[in-house]
């Protein structure tokens, strides 16, 4: 396995890969990256993940400084999974003022974007340079950033790049706590509670599967259950898995998505339910 | 000579080919367009022309509907000089509603920007497209639009894509008046006239040489002599060439820049002047 750090390094590595898998990440891998990293050994020869914090991506008042950083342990889960780790600094994926921007579809300003203004613009201009570097063939990203998958398969069908998307699916605790980086940020009672997040979206899932189709009032009563808890909710939304638009009637491919905090601790979940007979 | 109009048929004819150039246009080809053709050969073993009208670019009172279409002229133009034309038709360009687009820097709401809101953004999100499509080592474009060069340079670096852009040399009637596909929508006296846009930039020039330095006075000069003779002068514009500010003193590398109207007809001149020894 061989970590490079500048573009033109990896540029060379790979110029005669005729088939490269990429799983771009932020570091701090947990089972949920890995299984990402096991699944791209399917499409690609050679399977690069990225490790790099994206300042672009974070608002003024967000976790950028304070996200846990871990190239060394990152590395050594790496060892054996993948065969190149790119994991460049800032100024190398930044030289200059970045003033060219991918600008996200309208539902980029919905669900976490409503929190989070400016988000998904830096995900999808980093990822955009990312696969731009990496050229892969195909490219993974777990299913658990469920928004951030939808962007990105527009952004790569609507900028026509030569790339095929794959959603992995979400690595859970098995209190089904789903994994994420920021979990660590928990304190113990707090991790104890982490999983009602989930828990509420089965509930959900159940009673859309036992017939229930008043989406708003289900939507409603999860907000309160979690709010009664002490969970501070940005959203808990039904929608339509194809554009993520709000579910109508007859809708049979269905997501449901939340994001809530846990003290300082913001938390992502959801859970698809397919009313198909 | 091959003619496609579909993604899928372009990238299975270019799958094979190692070292593509391309030269993208709106078609109604003429020796400027030619040139560059001529040029790519030096860049490419195939050589891929596209032409697309690219709705994007155009602004709800522009000339999207009336500007020349001439697909069968242009193919027999460029028979023997290329190997590929791509023209697909707004359908295979955007085949669903497009929301996601290539934002460009700020110079882009400046100079041409300044009359044209939106006018770069469609242009960068098809170029971006279409480089995305086409997946070209090396990509031409004309100096005549000199912005538009400008801001292709700037989203090729900053989104890291994995080309090289080469800028093509302006080609003037023996007059001096760069050819453009618009300047056919000149009457014959408004042909005479639309020399005199060159001819002032060539004055500045060599004002500029001269060791004329107040470059608000020089633009004021020239806005005034193009309006006493009857044209409406959107600007005239001393910048520096390596980010497109205004001219500083001391900067040795500079471009006159102006877009002014004939009658209903938007024509545009630059010059680059260098004041190195």
């Amino acid at each position: 396995m061989e970590l490079i750090s500048t573009v033109a390094q990896l540029r060379a590595r790979l110029s005669a890969e005729a088939s490269v898998a990429f799983v771009p990440t932020m570091g701090n891998l947990h089972q949920g990256h890995l299984d990402l990293m096991h699944q791209a050994r399917r499409y690609g020869r050679c399977v690069v993940a990225s490790i790099f914090v994206n300042p672009l991506q974070f608002g003024p008042n967000e976790d950028f400084d304070q996200y846990p950083r871990t190239l060394d342990d990152d590395c050594e889960k790496l060892r054996g999974l993948v065969d190149v780790v790119f994991a460049p600094g800032v100024n190398e994926m930044y030289p200059a003022s970045q003033t060219v921007f991918v600008a996200p579809p309208p539902i980029a300003s919905e669900l976490c974007g409503a929190a989070r203004p400016g988000h998904f613009q830096g995900m999808a201009t980093v990822v955009c340079k990312l696969l731009n570097i990496v050229q892969p063939q195909v490219a993974l990203f777990g299913k658990k950033d469920y928004q951030q998958l939808h962007i990105i398969r527009q952004l790569v069908a609507q900028l026509n790049m030569p790339v095929e998307i794959i959603g992995g699916e979400t690595v859970r605790a098995i209190d089904g706590l789903a994994l994420s980086s920021r979990n660590q940020y928990l304190s113990e009672a707090e991790r104890a509670e982490a999983v009602f997040l989930n828990q509420t979206l089965r509930s959900m899932r159940e009673q859309l599967l036992s017939g229930a189709r008043d989406f708003g009032i289900l939507e409603q009563e999860a907000i309160r259950a979690l709010t009664a808890r002490g969970w501070s909710v940005d959203y808990v939304a039904i929608r339509n898995q194809s554009d993520l638009k709000r579910a109508c009637a007859g809708d049979q491919y269905l997501v449901v998505l939340a994001a809530a905090r846990l003290g300082k601790t913001r938390l992502l979940d959801n859970i698809e339910v397919n009313l198909h007979a």
